[in-house]
C-alpha cells in the first residue's frame, strides 16, 4: 500500500461504503464490519454509530485507537462474515484470511486485502448517540485502487456494487477543499 | 410516491447515497445537497453534518423539520447545481425546475422528481460537532424506483453511480432487522 495524503482519507468514507474496523488489544486483534459511517470534516474528523453490543466496543474505549478498512466488492462475503461472528470467540483475521499489516500511528491493524485505509485516532464519544468521532492521522491505498470496486449495504442482506464514474469538477471546483 | 413503512427507510441512507434535504419556513422553501449522512439506528434515527455556513441551518433550527429526499444519477448536475448556489438569493426549486410537493406530517416539501423522500423531525443537535440528529417520520418511494439509480459523492467533484446488485440475505439472515 502506499501512502495516501490524509487530506483526501475523507474521499474514501464519503462514498458510502462498508468498511472493516480494526482495533487491537495488545496482540489480541479484531473487526467489526460497519455500514453507518459518516463525514464529519475535512481534516479529517470520520464518525460511526456501534454500542456495547459489540465485542469491538471495549477495544475502542479502551484504546482509543482504530483503523477503518475498506473491502472491495470481492469481499462481500467477507465483510457480511465478520459483521456474524464476534471476536469474543473468534479470531476474525484467522477465519478469513485476512493479514494484518502494522500500521504507522495507531496498535490497531490495516487490513493487507482492503483496498485502502485509514489510522484513527478516537477524539470523542457521544454516549447519547453511540457515536464515536474519530481523527484519520495516516491513510494508505492500494496502488491498484482505481481497478476495484467499494461494496454499498443497503440494510436488508443485499447490496451494491459501485458503478459508472462521472467527473463534475468543472461545476463545483469551488466546492472541492484544497487536498482532495 | 407510495409510502414506505418507515422501518425500511433507513435503507435509503444506509447505502450512502447523495441527498437533498429540503426546509420550509412559511412559504419560503429551500434544498441543500447533504452527502455527510449517517443511520443511526433503525427507528430510523438519521443524522448528517452542516452548520451555520448554510443557509437553511437556520431553517432546520427555526422548524426543527426537513425532508431527506434521494437524487436520481439523471439528477446528478442538479445536486451539484443545488450545492453551489445559496437559498439566500434563490429558490431553488424554480431554478432547478424541481416540484414541491406536500409532504403529510412535516412542512417541507418533499422533492416530485427524487427516488425517494424521508419526513424528518430534529429530534437533537450535537452543537460540538455540527451533527443534526433526526427522526425518520414518513417517508415515500417512486413505484419504480428499481429502474433508477443513485449517486455517490467521492468528495473531489466526482461520484459513482449504483452498479451491480448482490443478494447476501441468506448469509446474515440473523441481522436483518424485522422491519427491513
Amino acid at each position: 500500500m502506499k501512502e495516501l495524503p490524509i487530506t483526501k482519507a475523507f474521499m474514501l468514507i464519503e462514498p458510502g461504503p462498508v468498511t472493516l474496523v480494526t482495533t487491537a488489544i495488545g496482540r489480541k486483534k479484531n473487526i467489526m464490519t460497519i455500514s453507518w459511517t459518516l463525514v464529519m470534516d475535512f481534516t479529517p474528523k470520520l464518525g460511526f454509530v456501534t454500542g456495547s453490543w459489540n465485542h469491538s466496543f471495549h477495544a475502542l474505549m479502551l484504546t482509543k485507537e482504530c483503523v477503518i478498512a475498506i473491502p472491495s466488492v470481492d469481499m462481500a462475503e467477507t465483510a457480511v462474515g465478520i459483521g456474524t461472528c464476534s471476536g469474543a470467540d473468534t479470531d476474525k483475521f484467522r477465519k478469513f484470511g485476512l493479514t494484518p499489516t502494522k500500521a504507522k500511528v495507531v496498535k490497531a491493524p490495516l487490513i493487507a486485502e482492503c483496498i485502502a485505509n485509514i489510522e484513527c485516532r478516537l477524539i470523542d464519544y457521544v454516549k447519547k448517540h453511540d457515536l464515536f468521532v474519530l481523527e484519520g492521522v495516516r491513510a494508505w491505498i492500494d496502488p491498484d485502487s482505481h481497478t476495484r470496486r467499494t461494496l454499498h449495504a443497503v440494510g436488508d442482506g443485499t447490496f451494491v456494487a459501485d458503478g459508472r464514474k462521472m467527473n463534475l469538477r468543472a461545476l463545483m471546483a469551488e466546492k472541492i477543499p484544497p487536498g482532495a
